[in-house]
């Protein structure tokens, strides 16, 4: 199979559909991965924060790229999330998810001890070797004691196969320093916290996102029209999404999505604790949104 | 004189040039304030946090706002700073500032100790019921131990007179709740920590500014752009201008405005202490960086 | 006067007793310095955060410590706080605070643009220098941006008249770093956040304390056990003692102090807003606390 | 085998010595496990924070329990350390370590997305239930995005089960407060960011440690110490084995404690990557200190 190599457009963080057991469900998965191609979308990145890649183990892991790689079955290019604290145990995942048949994988590194510049280039660099795929790089500083700074990035992207960031800071100014610095040597998706028109306009290549699995359409519309630089229309189109953004951000990232998308049909189950489930009025809040945004 | 009432475009933040002793140089602040409106900008915003305010004896502050007030001799509109840790102080700084002739007040809350929702609220609202004046409400995180919520500012815009919002928490998404949620009810200016024609872009009617005391034609071509809607050539000219906002964030606010100041023939003095002065290096790349923009 | 050189015991942050207006109520103010003294309080310390120190006016301030140093008659050491965001304003403030008939002053940083070590060395240096009376270090890394290490004070204490530090950080091991490394070079006395007991146990000099205005005595019984090495004894009267420094860690500072004081028949006032007064929980939450260490 | 039921004394946190592949190396684990014994150690607890507990896999964390349990072989306790971010996985490992012939278990929740005191409780309750062991409760408020409270504690411990607490804050009144509200229902061990003599003075049991693998003599004469009450010959031992607190919590905590077991003869390898080894400076550093300590 042809691996796709230039990534742009709306990539669902795909939730990891999960019994009360804790085990993969599946067929769910393959039905939200076909339904979400259906709607459109142009990737899929399984295992990100939404899939709760930190919190699975690596069978689990493994099953669930695999499966998504299936049932992809090459329509749309798949990045498979690796989420390792150690550098060797990222160094194997990585290899490993890439034999697996994905296009890309997204590289994290959750924190335990504090970590400097240093440590964080090696590790990422390190990474990067031991694929020859696509590499994106991601950080959700509200999840980990690190952040990536210009002057990291300079130094990672050394290696000719990191071709993305993902940044989930939402510090508009941090992305247009580094997109007036790295140029296109490093493509930007946008994150929820950020406003993804803002990221498009700036030169952003696209969104992964978790919302993306509950408003696949109107996540592609809002892209399209971005695409066509039809500025005005777009930034009208992206305020009203934007209260969805908002519920991502207030809820547990893996409750609300997965809570939408029970809602839409997809029996995905429920994060796995710590984690809690979204709460009576959560689920009345986000339900109103999705109505609005019409899709339920 | 007439009150101006709409305030939209560029608002330098006005250093406050202060000699060796920290005593006020009036003609200094006058030149400046007659160069910058020569320059074409929109309004004039003395004792903010690039003049310095919170360290400032109301002496010297209601000094600062008379000689701006005079030079500016009703050409464009001027908001007065109001910097004060007590909500006292703040209701006597606010009421004395009105009677100084200005256009607006600006409020910001430096904090010492830790304050609650309830009890920004009512500082806030206390400080605009002392005035028939316009009132920005001002916050950085940076500099306070607490920040604005979109709840919070529903609360204080009760009170009639609260029109602006200078937000420089640098986050885009809380930006666009704000917007979203608050409409035009609150009108927002950008601050550097943000993309300014992001802001512009999504319905925010200006830039208060501490760089536009150093590239005011430049600030105002960039919002000029953005009011013709020029987006694409806008974004490119924003780029241009970026690494002065970068500067701006990286070295200490007034002590890179004078500097760059002092480099244009202004003789704005020092920074007080504790503040540093520009090191070297900064000081040459402010320079290079002035130059980049056209603004030496 | 003969002035007071060695500080040791129980020294009360005094409350600023304020009415309505914010105006100081000098009487109230003299009789609690009377009160206290005659307790048995070892000194006497005005204008710190209890007392609001870095809210007040300067003639506020004035006022205050010429009242303390009044009503104190040379009976005990009277340190006199010095709360200025600038170099310059502290350098004046501790310069006229020492003609007051101060025996020594605190001085405190409260913090707005953030400071680095170096800067921090050359304030409290220069405050130093502006006095020839005795100087106590004081930082609360609660309320301000910045915290002590032991290479800065090192470094501070290269100016011969700093002699005492009080850290509010609660951080123990710090402060076993600080006696380690600059032995008695540097006497600390407690905050309310350290267990008092073991400060002195390491060989700290006395407790300057909000709670001490509630229950000088008790204090005092402390301090005495821990100077007759009575460790275990000591021990257990701590713990009966401790809810109150809770209590003070969980409410606001001056509110806890002053609706204390107010139990105990002192008409102190309220604090002044943007703090609030202690809630109705708090008042009896309080009420039961001071009635079990036999306080009221 | 008899299970030990109460833990009092000198606890090492054991190193996990690993080969460059990341392999245990057990021979070195069990002469150290043998070693520390010999010195009089009281009990073991190795995958904690030293051991590196968060970054290794199960199948390395079971054979480190089998190996220390087996090498123990009963002299002393051994409690297993149980790192992992979801419950369910936290529940099966801790149940697997008791099958593992451990009398304990310390759970840590290592974090990822954020928890709130329900989850924190739930989390730790669902532990203990797993197991009819003693469990110690373990948080390091440096290394996660949540802390225990009074409140939290006092739920958790419904379980009987939840014996004691190694809280790592630093924070002395935090402690103050656990022991004065909780008593003797959790039992408390220091941690080293606390000066260990006053935590057993305010009846904390014991001190887990990582320098104790270093200088275990010198803790246990620490203990004994304050077992004896010799308070004041226990303060000055205290400040003599000061500056290894020190060193251990500027350096990485497995780095430092690996290097110092290397200079006397085990050995351990280096820390698993994305840490760092210690630098030359730190080593050199290290080493004076542990010769200064008589460790060396």
């Amino acid at each position: 199979m042809k691996k796709n190599k230039n990534f742009a457009g709306i990539f669902p963080y795909l939730v990891t559909p999960l019994d009360d057991k804790g085990h993969l469900k599946e067929d769910v998965l393959a039905d939200l991965v076909d339904h979400l191609i259906g709607k459109g979308v142009h990737g899929l990145t399984p295992l990100g924060s939404t899939g709760e890649g930190p919190y699975l183990d690596w069978e689990t892991k493994k099953r669930t790229v695999q499966v998504v790689v299936e049932a992809a079955a090459g329509r749309v290019p798949v990045i498979g999330g690796v989420n390792n604290m150690t550098t060797h145990g990222a160094v194997h995942e990585a290899a490993e998810t890439e034999k697996l048949g994905v296009d890309g994988i997204r590289a994290v590194l959750p924190s335990y001890y504090s970590v400097d510049h240093d440590q964080i280039v090696t590790h990422f660099r390190s990474v990067a070797r031991a694929v020859s795929c696509s590499v994106t790089l991601y950080t959700n500083p509200q999840f980990a004691n690190w952040d990536f700074t210009v002057d990291t990035l300079r130094r990672i992207i050394e290696e000719p196969n990191v071709h993305y960031l993902k940044d989930a800071s939402g510090n508009i100014g941090k992305l247009m320093s580094i997109v007036t610095v790295l140029g296109d040597r490093l493509k930007i998706f946008s994150a929820t916290a950020f406003v993804p028109l803002f990221v498009f306009m700036m030169g952003g290549v696209g969104w992964m996102a978790g919302p993306a699995c509950l408003i696949p359409e109107q996540s592609i519309a809002l892209y399209e029209m971005a695409r066509k630089k039809e500025w005005e229309e777009a930034l009208e189109y992206q305020k009203k999404l934007w209260p969805l953004n908002v519920a991502f951000q207030r809820y547990s990232l893996a409750a609300c999505v997965k809570a939408g998308l029970e809602m839409q049909g997809f029996s995905v189950g429920s994060p796995l604790a710590p984690q809690k489930q979204l709460s009576p009025e959560g689920r009345k809040d986000l339900h109103r949104i999705l109505r609005n945004a019409g899709a339920i």
